[in-house]
């Protein structure tokens, strides 16, 4: 792996808060319909270590969706993440409230998507980041592009840069034993 | 990405009718079974967006599937498509049948499929299409195989192709406040 | 395409029974639990309309796997498959009893398999063919592998093989009004 | 394939107890939510011949998981394993458990496991190995990464490393009628 450069672990090393883009950013973005019409999601165990982590070392996490889904709920709720918004018109002012409840300002925020919907919270976010897959339009917009797709890694890749920058590492492998 | 080849924007500039068939062209050709024998059927994020960005720009978008599925009523639902058509013996006529009612010619209409069944409304459509993974007999008989596998980005594909050739990126980008 | 050997051309073209695997082979080999412990199964629609293709045009088609399965059945039905076998122990068995139903001797079948289990049946008939991703073991013991894994275009791949050594393609095409 | 450095087979031919991680090991990762919020699991049904030949032949096979799972029960169930344990907060301590009762040291057991939730229980085993998508934390502090990724046969490569470096290939293969 590349180590990333400097000016992005300093965007980094600032956040306070990660809002995370739900289809085709914590999913590869299927929507998988049953016979009955009705929806299913399909979530990455590894992001749902990285999403805990932040948590467990002070930095808020937040699941911001545009589709209304009990699916999104259910994870969140799994993951005990204190943030979970569905069926949210405009994904920054949702933003901005998180922060204002947190007291915190938008710089100190990083938000990833891989859509149009995304633009307007990762233009005012201090950190924008799209997944391996985003639309060209998205991805030529952001700070960081992450190497792996959404579903297939770019939730953690965001959560380890942030623990990164955070000097984070060396405290999250010794609660797992490991040095 | 390679610019498009002038023909091919010239054709996508004309189409005022985007027909997709759905099993390996909006899906990745997957069929699920549950335990009970019913089916379940698996959309993409990104391609929705593109057929509501269509529409939402007045260019008619039909779903048009061999299949009877609920899934694909439910999905076209979702997205507040006009023209969902499940269970046709015959996708040249359903398509002709749109053209009438729209009062257009099958010349400004486009079609993408993957396999034999689409043929014949390939054959008689300005634009005709098929996605990466459409079998070899398909893709030797269109005017574009789309960069992307089915249910994977072809569809997203051909609309952000007809955006384009209408000339429509910068309303939809500032729709989403980006410039 | 590479063109075919003509060993594998003339052996093809002796076919009028073809016999698939299901797991690995007509799916990726995924097997999904839900929340109950109930299974299903993930089926391709271009394998689908190889199967019909082949029965259509007069050689006959059966499903053969060892689990029990009303996935499998579903999908049999749905397809109008002729011979659908499940929770077969013994493979060369079953296939040895399609061929005695039909009058036709062994080397007149067709059988693709991607494990173990599959590798008596392998070695009775006169055309044994293994997906991409299938073992090392049966991968060595069979008369052709297939360029596609189980699932994403193996089935269908032994489909046209047998349509082109019998010299079919025109008559398919035409029945979809293509040249 | 590359022959296995001598090393890593003398490992393996003191194993007997494998023990599994479920996800991102014996499954890609995916938790699929339904639009109820149950989940379920997808496994492979390679792995699945490879955990029984292990059985067969005398290697005890343990799945251990922190997830609280129907589906890995049933999964268990279907293969008829002899140590399924769920929600595991501690997975060394469970492994030690499943050694004790077998009377076996932790140095003839094995464990496979792809993040953080697995290091106590790799640094413990004679064999500790980590699938190809396992986490960097992980993938540097084991004996053996697979070439194949959790879901897609990684599985059955650690199954197979050890029935080779105990010699039993030729077992395995004579019981299905080959040589």
């Amino acid at each position: 792996m590349n180590p990333h450069p400097a000016d992005l672990l300093a965007r980094a090393s600032r956040i306070r808060l990660a809002c995370f883009d739900v289809d085709g950013t914590l999913t590869n973005g299927d929507l998988t319909y049953d016979a009955d019409g009705r929806e299913s999601k399909t979530f990455n165990v590894q992001d749902g270590l990285g999403l805990r982590l932040l948590e467990d070392n002070g930095i808020a996490v937040a699941l911001i969706t545009a589709r209304e889904s009990l699916a999104v709920v259910a994870r969140g709720r799994d993951l005990k993440l204190s943030h979970v918004h569905t069926a949210v018109k405009d994904k920054a002012a949702c933003l901005r409230g998180i922060c204002e409840t947190l007291g915190i300002g938008t710089d100190e925020a990083a938000h990833i998507g891989d859509d149009l919907h995304d633009l307007p919270a990762l233009a005012i976010v201090g950190l924008a980041v799209a997944p391996a897959n985003a639309h060209a339009w998205v991805a030529s917009r952001v700070h960081w592009c992450t190497p792996s797709r959404g579903g297939a890694g770019a939730g953690r890749e965001l959560c380890d840069l942030i623990l990164q920058a955070r000097g984070l590492e060396a405290a999250v492998l010794g609660r797992f034993g490991a040095t």
